[in-house]
This record gives structure tokens, C-alpha cells and sequence, in this order.
């Protein structure tokens, strides 16, 4: 991947000109040492104040280039974070972020979707914000006296998509309203994955199977009533003969899993590693429940079912994986997430994890003596590749699942 | 400057929409605590070795944006670096260039325009260098079997534009061939900063003086001859004059000082330091010799009187200048420049000059107690600012100083 690079810069380059990437947007990544491949794609990535400060320049340039495309005049961007106020970390997200876009040039603003009046939070680093009721004119939305014309959600949307976001035809609503949960699906996004890199695959002359985890996925599900059960016994059955051929093909000792997820689930809710499929037709009340509801209390019907990838990635002997943030088509910082509990072949995104800022300082400390330590940002370019294809696919989800025009 | 930084990045935003900047640029600033301004801009910037490696991204991604606008769908760039191939620090930086323009997807091949065959060089740390013979076919230039979108100058052309780069104009010629030393004046640069600083001073409602320093020049000079020192003496009077009563306005202690530097002049060739008129009616012969002719032994007939600026920066004790280096409209990175045998009102571009990496962690170190360092990069954003005003500078000194597009 290293050799390749101004082969691979050029791939990415001309394929964002056909497909216009999503404005933000953090990866998961396993690295199995064989296999790195994304596992999570987010497109309302909170965190931004888990990433080096020192790289918040490369942020800044980044969201700037973005800006540029979106409001090359306007001055005002409207803020809309998730709802949950009382979680100082998350708002130390908000913030970061906010000041990530005002060192662009803009005059930033937040709205909370159940505002109702103006309310002044701390972070949990003592910092402070204004949060604002929102305020709809028409078809426009803003505050009680300012008109964005970029509305950044950092909210998921879970709860399906408020009726003050609808049917906002003038401003640019960023990412567009599909990519919320209440629309996604992940099943589509590695649908998507499945094509960007088979093609990027081609590129490089591998299979494309070191970059990309199988995935299957079954509707209809009913936890609680236990329905289902058997298209989700028998496609984990599926899954891991594949991967036990994949494993005897390139020589890998690892005992095959899976990972059982919500279709629309995120925060690491609903997830469960699977290593036969007797065990999905036994869960008992507990494992039913967990799986059953997800964030907002939202019932679970459709489920994937992915490939599982073990991480060789250790921070103080603890398991961890890679997450990367992107803004626009740039790659601009990422860290590891931590879980001293946790086995590496577990969900590490679950309490008790922390966060290590990824540093380039670190980049030649690959495992492998024989890759060549010339280019500084070395583990931290694969990473940035394959978080740029989760990003690309991610483009080219949102643009098969766009709904129609209103006619 | 902090406090009004989105007002600051949207008055650029709306500047670089109607005035392109040139590809890339370093400025060399001066802070005197009370002032903080560029003493010279570099439009074919050497030194990318000398950049923290840390941030190259920042560098990758300021490139990447830069070439989309260039070469959407090209991949091949050609760099035409300076002729003197013995100094290995030199190739060092060509190194550097060449490696950040390949990771943005291009490839990057090296044509001396005094190569006459291919010739493997080897950089100060050992890296290799391949220089390639240039060839011309009608109005485009490459190589022997290589065609390329672009051209990327990193030769000042001191020595004047040779024929060979003349007349292309199927291919982008970076910077433009008038940037080139041959052409370029000092004081076209300085008046182009006038405008910009008074425009920027508005904005933030402060005395331009802050960010400028005051220059004048002289034509039709011969320090050999002695002809024209009355119109330094004066101008020289002139300039410490005004000084004296900027330095009376803002209760400053600090003894006026002016450089007297080649209107054409780079490398820090022909710079004198002078505190007092008499002094350019008295040089003597070693002073008349070294003022006289500057790299590749053109002569000087024209200075520029420029207003000096103490530094108040210190490494390890030593006087330090800040460099700022960037690429498009980004600022990706920058060193101290630091003599140990000069004072603070001294050029520092002199043998015996090193380099150490401007560093965004030591961003809170700002010697000014209330000065808030919520914003990590602190210091370094302040240099950026006003790096980047002689960078808008430049782009439209070159606007200004184009020449008419040929009938």
C-alpha cells in the first residue's frame, strides 16, 4: 500500500470528483495483521475531542476546503448536536467541533432539537456552551436572529427525523436527513463497501477479501419472539464456512466469529460475537433483550451479520482498534479505542473503553521489520486508505439510497 | 487576533476567491512584541526539510487541494529544482517537495535544466534523487518519455528565464514566470503588502504599522561607482525619521534600525543593517563589493530601504526568526531560523544559521500572561496570519506585475 501511494492518492482523487464524499465521518477499523478492514462507518461522528489537539490545523484545513464547496460567501453554520445535554463529554465534542468551524471562518451557532430556551452548558473540561431553541421561517431554519446556510446534524437521528428538519430546500443540510438512522441501513453501506473495494482491490492487484469482512443480513427479525432465528442461524452458518476456507486459504490459526449487529444500531448497542450458529438459536432472556432494543428504545427487526476481525493492536497490552476521522476527502486524525476488559475479538465499544490519540510520531513502529519507514505517516497511511474507502462507500451509500425529488 | 480569528478566516475565504494564491510561498517574519511582520516572501521556497515531518499531512493535503484545482485528471508533475546539485541539504528539500506532491497522487519526476543525462544524486540523508535531462517538443516541456500537466519551478531564476521555459503555454507553469528573480522586484511585493495590510488593519481596527514595516527604494544605483547614495542617505533618513516617531507614539526604547537589501536580491546576499544615514555615505570597500553584486553575480542597481524589526524571539538563548511555509492558501507548517553568533536586529539569513521545527505544542508559551490559550495553536496561528497577508500579497504582486498576454 506504501509503494502504491501516488497510485492510490490519484484512485481517490478521481473517483471524489464522481462521487462528492459526506462532510464528516469516523471509521472503525480492525487490524487483524492479515485483514485491515473498516467494521463502523459513522456519519455523525461524535469524539472530535478524543483526536490530538496538535492536529486540529489539519481539521481546520480540511473543514475549510469542505466550507469553500458549501457556502463559498455565507458566514453562518448552524450546529444541531444530539440531545442528550447532560453527557460533558459529548458536548466537549460539541465544542471542539464548533471550534473547528469557526477557526474556518464561520459564525457558528448551536441549535438543540428540544431547546426551549437559551441554556449555557459546561463540557466536561469546564468549557462553555450556548445552546439555542431553533427557530423555522418557512422553509428555512436558524435561530431567533441568525439564517445559516449550512446546517451541520451531529445528531444520528435514531429517533427518526424531526419534522423541524424537514422539507429545508434552501440551506444545504449536512450530511443529507437518509443518513440517520432512522433511514440507514448498515447492510446497504457494506452493500456499497462490497463495490469500492472490489474496485480498489483491482487497483492494487489483491484480493479484496484483506480489506473487506464478509457481511450477511436478515429482516423480520423479532428477538422477543424469538422469530428469525433461523435465517440468522443459518447465514451465520454461511458466514463462518467462508471465512474458515478464506482462513485455510492464507494459513490464519484464528477461530472464525461473526458479528451479530442491529441493521440501524449504533453506540455499540446490539451487538454479539457469534463463534457457531448454535448459539444464536439459544439465546437466553438476557442475550434477547440486549439484542432486542437499541438507542431511543427502537425495536430491532433487521439484523447484519458480519465477518468478525480479530485485532492484533495492543495499547498497554490492552485490545484496541483504530477509529479515523475524516472531514470532506481528507483524512484528519483518529485514535484508538481502548478496552482493558475486553478480548480481541470482542466489541470494544462498549463502557469501560478510553482513548488514545493516533500520533504520527508513532508511525514507524509497525510490527512488520520489513516495510519501509520513509514515508512518516506509515500505519497511519493504511489506516487513512482504508478509512478514505468506508468514506467513499459512504458517498456512494447516501448516493443510492437518496430518496427521490419531491416532484 | 485570536478573539476575531472567524472574521479573520472569512476576510481570506473571500480574498482567495478573487485572488488565486500563488502554489506555494515561505515568509520570513519578524517579532518584536509590539510587531509582527514579514521582512521577505519567497515564492520558490526552499527548506520543506526543514518542516517538522509530523506535519507533512498538513503539507499532503494543502497539495492535494492545490493540484485539483491544476490537474483534476493528470498525473504526471514536473519539478525543475535549482542548478546546484552539490549542496545535498539542498536535494534534501527537493526530496521533501517531490515526496509530499507524489503522496497527493502524482507522479513526480525531476528535470535540471542544466542536466544532460540522467544522473542519480544523493541527498543529506542518504535519500536518492534521480535528475532527468529536460526536453522540449514545440511548446510543451518534459522528459525524454514523460509528458506533464504541470510544471513546478523550485529554481528562483536569478540567473533569468531560460528559453527552455518560455513560450509554454499548453502546460501550467507554477509559480508564474515572472515570480522569478529575474523579474521580480522586492518593492513591487511591499507596495502589494500596503494594500493588503491596510485592508487587513481595517478589519481588526488596528494601526497597519503593526504588521508592516515601512519601506522605500532607490533605482539606478552602482555601489562600485558610488553612484546614487544621495537617494539612500535620504530615503534612509526619511524612513529612520518616521520610525523614530512611531517608536515616540508607542513609548518604544528600542534604537530605529533600516535594512538596506537588493530590490532583486535573495539568499540573504546584499542586506546591510543601518542605524544612522551617514553609514551608506561611508562604506568602504568590503561593504561597496558585498552590497554590489548578489547570486549568480548579477548587479545591483536597485535597493530597497526597508523599516527593521527586532526580533524578541529566543531558542536556547539565540536570536530566532520565525519562517511560515505554505502551500495554496494553507499554512502547513514552519521553523525558527536561529544564529547564535547574530543580535536581535541583525539578518539571521547568514552561514552559520540553523533550523529548528515551529512546534503547535509550544503554542502556549505566549510570553503575554492574559493572552487565552484555549486555542492550542496560539502562537503559531498569529505567524500564520500574517504569513498568509504576504502570501495575499504575493498574489497580487503578480497580478500586478504580469505581463500582457501575448497578441
Amino acid at each position: 500500500m506504501l509503494d502504491a501511494s501516488s497510485a492510490i492518492e490519484r484512485w481517490f482523487r478521481l473517483r471524489w470528483q464522481a462521487h462528492q464524499p459526506p462532510f464528516y465521518c469516523s471509521v472503525d477499523l480492525r487490524n487483524s495483521g492479515f485483514k485491515l478492514a473498516p467494521v463502523d462507518t459513522n456519519l455523525f461522528p461524535g469524539g472530535f475531542n478524543n483526536l490530538s489537539a496538535a492536529f486540529m490545523p489539519l481539521a481546520v484545513q480540511a473543514a475549510t476546503a469542505a466550507i469553500e464547496k458549501i457556502c463559498p460567501e455565507a458566514k453562518n453554520l448552524l450546529l444541531v448536536p444530539e440531545n442528550h445535554t447532560r453527557n460533558r463529554w459529548y458536548l466537549e465534542n460539541v465544542a471542539t467541533l464548533a471550534a473547528i468551524l469557526r477557526q474556518t471562518g464561520l459564525e457558528v451557532r448551536i441549535g438543540g432539537l428540544s431547546a426551549q430556551e437559551k441554556t449555557e452548558l459546561e463540557t466536561a473540561t469546564g468549557r462553555k456552551i450556548l445552546l439555542e431553541p431553533l427557530k423555522r421561517k418557512g422553509t428555512r431554519l436558524g435561530l431567533e436572529d441568525f439564517d445559516p446556510c449550512a446546517i451541520l446534524i451531529n445528531n444520528d437521528l435514531s429517533a427518526g427525523i424531526p419534522a423541524v428538519l424537514q422539507g429545508l430546500d434552501q440551506q444545504a443540510l449536512l450530511p443529507p436527513l437518509h443518513a440517520g438512522w432512522a433511514v440507514r441501513r448498515k447492510s446497504a453501506h457494506f452493500a456499497a463497501y462490497d463495490e469500492v473495494a472490489a474496485d480498489f482491490a483491482q487497483l492494487l492487484q489483491i484480493d479484496p477479501w484483506l480489506l473487506n469482512p464478509y457481511h450477511a443480513r436478515c429482516g423480520e427479525i423479532d428477538f422477543q419472539a424469538r422469530a428469525g432465528e433461523e435465517c440468522l442461524a443459518s447465514n451465520v452458518s454461511m458466514l463462518l464456512e467462508k471465512i474458515r476456507l478464506k482462513y485455510l486459504e492464507y494459513g490464519i490459526k484464528d477461530a472464525p466469529y461473526v458479528a451479530v449487529k442491529a441493521d440501524a444500531g449504533t453506540y455499540g448497542m446490539g451487538v454479539m460475537m457469534v463463534r457457531d450458529a448454535a448459539e444464536v438459536r439459544d439465546l437466553n432472556r438476557k442475550q434477547r433483550n440486549k439484542m432486542a432494543v437499541v438507542k431511543e428504545g427502537l425495536a430491532v427487526t433487521d439484523v447484519i451479520i458480519q465477518e468478525g476481525v480479530h485485532t492484533v493492536e495492543r495499547i498497554e497490552e490492552k485490545a484496541a482498534e483504530p477509529v479515523v476521522y475524516m472531514i470532506d476527502r481528507y483524512v484528519i486524525g483518529g485514535f484508538y479505542r481502548v478496552h482493558g476488559a475486553r478480548a480481541a475479538d470482542e466489541n470494544l465499544n462498549a463502557p469501560g473503553m478510553h482513548f488514545v490519540p493516533l500520533a504520527f510520531e508513532e508511525s514507524c513502529t509497525m510490527p512488520d521489520p520489513h516495510v519501509s519507514c520513509d514515508a512518516p505517516p506509515n500505519r497511519f497511511y493504511a489506516y487513512g486508505v482504508v478509512g478514505r474507502l468506508a468514506l467513499a462507500a459512504g458517498a456512494l451509500e447516501l448516493e443510492q439510497t437518496a430518496p427521490p425529488p419531491a416532484a
